[in-house]
C-alpha cells in the first residue's frame, strides 16, 4: 500500500489516471492538487467523480513531501521545480510531462526553448518505457514517462532497431485523437468542436517535439544514431493514436522471419500484442495494450501500431511503471 | 445592383454570408468588418476566401453610411448603436442579431439583462421571417433575422396558430448542431471537440432567450397569448436544427386535414417544403429549406422541422430577407 | 457461483453482456452461442476478446438445459420457443428480447404482429426493472429487461406516477445513439456510417414498438391507463439515451418538491442518480446509472434523463437483475 | 449544349455528379440510369432530388446511344462492355470506373482479378488528370477518371518525377473519410456507423488496386519504374483524402526551390493550390481543390495534399474531364 499524490488531477491526463488509481487495490490517494481549482470539490469540475468527495488543493510542497509516490500530470517545464524538492527527500516521482525524458539537456532546451533547470536529476531519470527499461524502473526514483507518439512509433520498431536491421532512416506517419491536445482550461480556437469534426489535418510536420525522444530510444538501441522524420496529423476521434511506421531493411525479410523476431522481443511484455490482422485504434480503445502488425514490400517494412493515447500513451503505463517499481502485479488498475 | 456592408464578416453567420453574397448576381461588396483582425486579409482568417484579396476593416460609421445595405452579424446587444447611426441615414440593416427582434423593449431587457438603447426604432424592425411576413418586408428599412430555433418552431406551428387550433401550449423540444453557438474568438470549455464529441445534453431548459421570440410570432398570429415551452439541447453535428413540436389541438383533425391546412398557408412559400416522410437535418444541410412534417395521436398533434441553422436559421434567411426587400428573385444567392 | 449461457453473444447487447459477466465474481461462463457464427472463436468475431479462446456453439436445449442461468440476446420473437424448453427445466432466463414484457400477449400480437407462443408464461415474467419491481426479481425466474427507452422515459417520471400527479398525457421525446439498432449481420442502408453521420432525425414518429412498455409501468404506477406519445429520434453517436419527458401536473409543484419526491421514491436505488445540473449522455457513457433532473414552468415539468442504451438501457441492466436474483451485491460487474 | 446521360446515377460519385451537372450551363440531362432503382421517380432513392421529376430507367444501350456523353458511375468490371457499345458509335464516355485506367490489360487482370474483355479501346482512352493529360483529353472519346488515391498522390509528387528528383521509391500514406467505400445497395459489416465511428485504421496495407494507377502515372513522368508502397488507411470522416508522401531526393534541395518547381508545373492548373501553411480536408471540402504543401528534412520531402474524394476524385475531375473535351471553361459546374 502507497500513500499517493497526483499533481494536475484535472487535466485527461490527471483525471484518466485518478480512475485507474481507484481501482488500484495498492493506492492510498491522500493529495489530489489543481492550479485552477483548488479549494472546490473534485465534482464541481469533473461530474463522474461526484460521489468521492474529495477537496482539491493547491500546490505546497510540504503537503506533496508526505506522499510515498507523487504522479505529475502537467505542462512541460513544470515539474522540473517540484522534482527537485521531492525527489532529494525519498518522494518517488513518475511524471507524464516531458522534463526528464530527455538524456541531453542541450537537446530539451533546443526543442522546449527553455533551460533545464534539475539537469543534475537527469542521470536519475529512467525512460519509463517498461518494454525497454523494466529491469531500471524496478528501481527507480523518477521516472519519465513516454510522450503518447514516441510510445506508439518506438514499440512499432524498437525490434528493428536492436537487430541492426534498420538502414537509415525512419519514417513515422501518426494520427492522433483530439485528446491529445488535453484539456486546456484557457483554450483555443483550433480545438473547438467545428474546428476539429470532420476534419483531417497534419501539424508541427518534421517539428515536433516528441522527435527527439524516438530519436534518443531507437539511436541507444540501435547503437547508432537513427534519424526519425516523424510527421503527426490530428483526426476527429477522441482517443487513439494509429501509427504507420516506414522502415527500410539493410536486407529483405519475409514477414514472417519478423513477426518471429518481434515475438521473441516482446515475449515478456504482457501489453503488446502482435497481432496478424490490422490494428484500429477503436480495439485498444480504454485499455493499455499496443497492437502492432507487420507487412512488407521488397526491402521495406511497414510497421503499424494502435494506442490509447490517455492510457498506454500517457496515464496506463504512468500505472504501469507504478506497478514494476513497486513488484506489483503489472496489470493493477489497468 | 446594392453597395452592401458586412459587419462582422469573420464569425459563422458572417461567413456563410459572405459565401452567399459572392454568387448573389446583384451584390457588389463594398466593405467587410470584423473585430478582431482589421487590417488583416480575410485569407488569413478564413482560407477559403484567400483568393478573394479583400482586407478587412474596422468598424467606422463614416464607412459604413456609404452602403446602401448593411448586414449586422454580431452577438445581442452590438447593433443598437449602430442602427442608430445607419437607419435614420438612409442605409437600409439586415441584423442578424437579437437587438430588434423584440417588439417590447422591457422584453428584451428582462431576457438580455440590458436597456434597449434604441427603441424608437422598434417600431420601424420588421421581423425577417419571409413566410408571416413578406408584404412587410417589401418596403423594410431595417430587418431583424429571426434567430435559428425560432424559426424551426415557428414554421412548424404557424398554421396551427393562424388557424385558432392550439388548445393551450406549445412544446418545442429542439437540438442543434454545435455551430450554433457561433466561433467565439474567446472559447470556453464546453465547446470543445472533447466535451462536445459523442454528447447529448439539454441547456437553458426553459429559460433560452429565443423563447420570448416564438412567443411573440405565435401569439401575433393566435390572436391571443401563446405560451412556448422551450428545450434546447446540443447534439454532435457541425450544423442543423431539428425541432419537434408537441401541440394539443382544440379538436381532432386527420394528418390528411392538417397538411391540406399546412399546404395552403405555405402555397406562396418556396423555402418550405411539406413531406410526407420524417425530416432529417441532413437532408437540408446547405441549403435555405425547412422542411416540415406531421403526425397526430388522438387530439395531439407532433409538427416536425428540420432547417440548416447557418442558412434558414441565419445567413440564408437574412439574404432571403434582402431579395424580399429589393424585390429580387426570391431564390438569388440561395 | 452460478453456471451461465448466453444466446446470442455477438450481438451488441451480448458483446456488452460477456463483458460485465467476465469481471463478475459469482459467474461462470458455460456456454456462449452465436447463429451466424457457430463453431468459430468468439476471438474471430470480436477481437477484444482473442484472448478468451472459448468457441461459439450452435442454440441447443440440451446444453442451455445445463446451465443455471441462460441470458438471451436475440431480437423479439426469438425467445418465446427457447423460454418454454428451459424455465419448466428449473433454469432461469433474463431475456433482453421484448417477448416478455407485454403481460397481454394481445398487445403483444398488435404492436409486433405475431402471436405470443409462450403467453401461458407472461404471469411468471417479472418487468426486469429494479427500481420498480425489486421484490419480485429476488425471486423470479424469468425476467424481461425492458427496453432500452421505457427505462429512461418510464425512470424520469414514474415518481409523478405513483405520486398520481399526471394530469393526463406523458410526451416522451427521446433521442438515442446509433448501437441502438443493434449490429446485424445483415445490415440495411440507413445504419452506414454515411447515412448516420453529421445526421438529426426522428423514425418511427408515435408508432415505436416500445410505447405500450411504457404505458403498462406507468399506468400500473398510476392506477389509471396513462397515454405515452413517444417520439425517437437518431443522433450521430455510439452509445445513449436522452430523454426528455414533458408532463402537465394536477398541481403546481415547486422544483425543491419535486426532488424531494423523487428522492424519496428513489432512496433505495444505487443506479438512479438525482443530479441538480443537466444531464448529459456522456457523463453515463459505460456506466449502468440513470442521471434524472427536473425543471417546471407553471404546472408543466420537464423530467430529463441519460443512459448508456446498453448498459441500463440493456446488458447492465439484466446484470443487475442478476444481482438481486442471487441476493448478490446489486454492483458485481457494473 | 451537350446531351448527357449518367449510368449509375444513384450511387455516391452518381449522386455528386448529378449535382454538378444540374448546375453546368451547357449540359442537357437526358438519361439517368439505376440498377436497382429503375422505373423510381429519384426523389424517393435520394429525397434532395425530390423536386427534378426524372424517372431513373434500366440500362438499355439504345437509350444511351442516343446521348453525346455518357459518364459512367460504377464499380470496376461493368464499364468494359458498355464502353465498347457507345464510344465506337460516337458516343462519348466519360468512366469513373477503373476498368481504362491502366494501359496494360495484363495488369488489370492480375489486379483485379478478371479479364479484359474491351482491351483493344486501352489504347483509345486517356487517363482524366487534367494536371498531366490536357492536350490528350481535348480531343478524347474514352476518358478514365483516376482513382480517389491516386489523384492526391499523384499531384503531391508529380513534379519531382517530372524533374527526375525521386531517388528510388515512393511512400503514400493516405487516410481517406468513410464514403470513398461507395454507397452499396447490399452493404456489409465494416462501414456500418458503429464500425467506423471513433476508428482510425489501415486496410490493404500494400495492396490496394489503386497502387498500378500511381506507378503507372509517376514512371510515365520520370521516364523509369517507380514503385509506389501505398497504405491507404480509413478516419471517421464523411469526405476528403489527406495524402503524406515521403519522397527521398537525390539532392537536397530547400523547400523554396522545391516551391517554384511546383508552382512552375501547375502554372495552368486552375484545381491545384500550392499553400504554404498545411492541408486539411475541411478547407477543400465540397471544393474541386487540391491544396498541396511541402516540407523537407535533410534530401526527404514530405509533400502533403487534401482533396474532396467526391470532387476532385471523382465526380468533380469527371465535369472538369467534360469542360476540357468540350472547350469549355474549365470550372462550369464546379
Amino acid at each position: 500500500m502507497q500513500k499517493v499524490g497526483i499533481v494536475g488531477a484535472t487535466g485527461l491526463v490527471g483525471e484518466t489516471l485518478l480512475s485507474l488509481l481507484l481501482r488500484h487495490p495498492e493506492v492510498e490517494l491522500t493529495l489530489l492538487t489543481s492550479d485552477h481549482a483548488a479549494g472546490k470539490n473534485i465534482g464541481e469540475v469533473l461530474p463522474r467523480f461526484r460521489e468521492l468527495g474529495i477537496i482539491l488543493q493547491p500546490v505546497e510542497i510540504e503537503q506533496l513531501q508526505k506522499c510515498e509516490v507523487v504522479f505529475i500530470c502537467k505542462p512541460h517545464g513544470a515539474s522540473m521545480d517540484l522534482v527537485k524538492e521531492l525527489v532529494p527527500k525519498g518522494v518517488k516521482v513518475i511524471d507524464s510531462g516531458a522534463d526528464f525524458r530527455l538524456k541531453d539537456p542541450e537537446l530539451f532546451t533546443k526543442w522546449y526553448s527553455k533551460p533545464h533547470t534539475a539537469s543534475e536529476l537527469l542521470s536519475l531519470s529512467v525512460y519509463g518505457l517498461p518494454e525497454l527499461h523494466k529491469e531500471e524502473l524496478k528501481n527507480a526514483t523518477l521516472v519519465a514517462v513516454p510522450g503518447c507518439y514516441p510510445t506508439g512509433v518506438i514499440l512499432a520498431v524498437a525490434p528493428l532497431a536492436k537487430a541492426g536491421l534498420i538502414e537509415s532512416d525512419v519514417l513515422a506517419d501518426c494520427y492522433s485523437g483530439i485528446s491529445g491536445a488535453g484539456r486546456s482550461y484557457n483554450p483555443s480556437v483550433g480545438n473547438l468542436f467545428i474546428d476539429c469534426y470532420d476534419d483531417l489535418r497534419p501539424y508541427n510536420v518534421l517539428r515536433h517535439r516528441h522527435t527527439p525522444e524516438m530519436e534518443q530510444e531507437l539511436s541507444m538501441l540501435a547503437g547508432r544514431p537513427i534519424k526519425v522524420l516523424f510527421v503527426p496529423h490530428l483526426a476527429p476521434i477522441e482517443r487513439g493514436i494509429l501509427s504507420t511506421v516506414y522502415v527500410k531493411l539493410k536486407e529483405k525479410l519475409s514477414e514472417g522471419t519478423l513477426y518471429e523476431l518481434y515475438n521473441d522481443f516482446y515475449k515478456d511484455a504482457p501489453f503488446v500484442r502482435l497481432i496478424s490482422t490490422l490494428p484500429s485504434t477503436k480495439l485498444v480503445k480504454e485499455t493499455n495494450y499496443c497492437e502492432i502488425s507487420l507487412r512488407t514490400d521488397g526491402d521495406w517494412v511497414v510497421a503499424m501500431s494502435a494506442i490509447d493515447n490517455l492510457m498506454k500513451g500517457a496515464a496506463g503505463q504512468a500505472v504501469e511503471c507504478f506497478n514494476i517499481m513497486n513488484s506489483y502485479y503489472q496489470g493493477y488498475g489497468l
